[in-house]
């Protein structure tokens, strides 16, 4: 793996969802892989879940960590090509980035969208100068559009939690009567204009799942077609909800109209009852998660939630693609 | 040992004293112990000694270090429980911890009173829900109502200065005219309401060591019952002070009339001429200190202080505690 | 070494450049000489390169590293002797020193001029406290007058970019028509008045090297005589660029009239028009720059920039300091 910022880099996602899983089951069992080797992990923005199981990921596969909070702890950045300084930015993020080259073999970061700029986001105005200038294998911790780190933990936890038929190109082999499970993704209220990336990275994922996918969000808030494709959109949550096998529970702001929040009427907060439509539905969040907001206290502390085993393969997910980009460094 | 929150998590106070002192002269003997497994520290709060000391404790035992900023670093914390989180926080504690659970196999947490409801405080609104979520082992970095590293690296500090007699139960054979030493934990001026944890603390921490604990500080001042329990408490500085062995000069506001700060009209700030009524006490503070409000500068820089001596013990003092800790997880 | 806070702590400079560069050469030949000790790496200012490089440079040593970032991690400190610290300030430098003594082996701190009192800043009001109060070796992470570590990767960078004869002091035998370099330093725009002690710092260094060194800067913009001494001071850049084969670029503020910003006419910002000028000069800086503000993006962007160099050797710089500081403590 050379970079790891979409579902595009990664070669086989069967391969590499069972390479996570061997690495749940003994995960010190790579330990001299990333020796003499640095990882830089870079955060433009806050990060609980991404910054410990990163490093933890780095850990076990005995790389050294340089953790840098560029916005407090180095120099306020500019992203603007070709502008003179003369404001309140102190570095231009080339030159960041051409400094992480010559200290770091791979780097990592997290950059959120802006939310100001439709034209900004889309085009990853800040991870895409990573891609440009770095001179070493860029992985992202969540960009504007993407949280494919975020995705790939999602498909090892539907693959724990479904008993997928191995021989699935032989039709007749199938032993369950159903062999695909329906997995929702449902917009959920929220109280600021959050962004797109999870919700875009987990329909882009699914649509590489041997999975039924379907989205669910109201009027106003269908995200970018670019992400979505032919997957089917139901604007009545209901409807949509019914005989799922998974729920995958997310806000986010408009895509037509960026950032605003159109009004919704009905309430789309995932409750029991709702959950009583489905099939028994493992209800899924990327965290950090608003109570009794996005979903109820109750969902979130009954057993169909299988959030906190999500957090847990972020590790895992981490490390199989530091791993694999180890592979092609080592390979060099 | 299954958590270290206070006093009462210990079995046997003199034994993990003993263990630290031994840890002191050899730190680097159990560096294997930690191995493959991961502290978690949380600061919800500023810290110097705390951090770095308990960093160089696991580095010294061969654990991994997770450390989080979980204000600066990560998203700002709900909790209430059952709250519909549609204000400023992001996050439930309860889904943090529940987080971390997956991530470490120790979880260490400072947690200090918000000083606002007295309730909040004395039930430890915080370390509560850490208690209550976490499936490892708790470890307390400083709690709304206690310090208890600071406290064990107290008792280790005066165990160091003080020759206790280990034939303490056949009273016929001791050499020493006075065999306890007198302990004056005395009230020291501020300028803002402080909280009450370092003082709650070495009043338990002492209560379980062989000393005769006197508690001086000003009317109105007068420490939660709770933790000093039949201790006596004088008004009187000058009569506390009186024959002195070590003493121990902290800040605290007012317990009864919460987080208030009662006028003093005497001068309480230590100073060389009240030592000079001691027994050549020894001088102790937790630090940081208000030099020259709390105790004067002569005070700190004398031969009596024996301040940056328990800032040392206070690696000894976490090692020994992680080191329990460690073993009991690896009795498992 | 014993301490490294300037140039006058080198024993023989171009000894240790050629450490420097074997190092480069095969950073990972001395993981064993740290071990068991400990650098606290003390920010009381933001650090990109200053905080990675050193981190590697440790790593690479194998020594243990405590980061603290003091201001948002720690408690604000006094810095005043003799303060009654009744007001914003919660613990003394100097408390903060004697702890730090009792946790690291090395003490590595980076506390800026605070371009508010030049009688502070000339007398290193900070770093003086740590060289009176430190009890083990104290490096210099970039102070009010000096930054040492940037000035050892500049000499370092030369070297690599100038054939040196290595028998200069047989003049007969040198090949090269011209044996020395001509290193311009070279004031730049900038919108705050910015600190001297880059500047200090590589005049200082380089009237160690065999170099011909020149300083620009327009009018009022001298720096402080005890750092250029009878170095040649030109207030004309083209004068003084011309036949460069090093042109060091770098803002600072006017040292007579402290921290002011005299009105310059002329337009200072190098760009390529003026590297015609100069015989083929290389760019450097110490990063971070103003783009198109200190110089252009085309000289940024240009073949003539070492400026990434520079910043690599960063690493080396620290590895060969950090390790001669640890022979010293090894050989107690």
């Amino acid at each position: 793996m050379k970079k790891f910022t979409s579902v595009s880099d990664v070669e086989n996602l069967q391969e590499i969802i069972k390479k996570a899983l061997q690495i749940k089951e003994n995960p010190l069992s790579e330990t001299e892989k990333g020796k003499g080797k640095t990882i830089g992990l870079v955060f433009l923005n806050s990060s609980l879940r991404t910054r410990l199981s990163s490093q933890i990921a780095a850990q076990n596969l005995g790389l050294n960590i340089l953790t840098l909070n560029a916005a407090q702890e180095a120099w306020s950045l500019e992203f603007a090509d070709g502008a003179a300084m003369n404001g309140d930015t102190v570095e231009h993020i080339k030159d960041a980035i051409e400094v992480l080259n010559q200290y770091c073999d791979i780097i990592a970061v997290r950059c959120f969208a802006g939310m100001k700029s439709k034209e900004d986001d889309v085009n990853e105005s800040i991870l895409s100068q990573f891609e440009q200038h770095a001179k070493v294998p860029v992985i992202s911790l969540e960009s504007a559009t993407r949280h494919p780190l975020q995705s790939l933990a999602d498909c090892i936890t539907i693959t724990e939690n479904w008993h997928f038929d191995d021989s699935s190109s032989s039709p007749q082999a199938k032993l369950s009567v159903k062999s695909k499970p329906k997995v929702v993704l449902t917009w959920a209220p929220h109280i600021k204009p959050i962004a797109h990336a999870v919700g875009n990275s987990f329909a882009e994922w699914m649509q590489e799942m041997d999975v039924e996918l379907v989205i669910a969000n109201p009027e106003g808030y269908d995200l970018d077609k670019n992400f979505t494709k032919d997957v089917k959109v139901i604007h009545d949550q209901e409807e949509a909800l019914k005989d799922a096998d998974f729920i995958y529970v997310k806000n986010w702001s408009s895509f037509d109209d960026y950032a605003a929040m159109p009004e919704v009427k009905e309430n789309w907060m995932l409750t029991n009852k709702k959950l009583a439509n489905t099939n028994q539905g493992k209800v899924m969040h990327c965290l950090p998660v608003r109570r009794n907001v996005e979903l109820s206290d109750e969902v979130m502390d009954s057993k169909n939630s299988i959030i906190y085993q999500q957090a847990k393969n972020r590790i895992f997910s981490a490390q199989a693609v530091f791993s694999e980009i180890l592979d092609e460094l080592n390979s060099k």
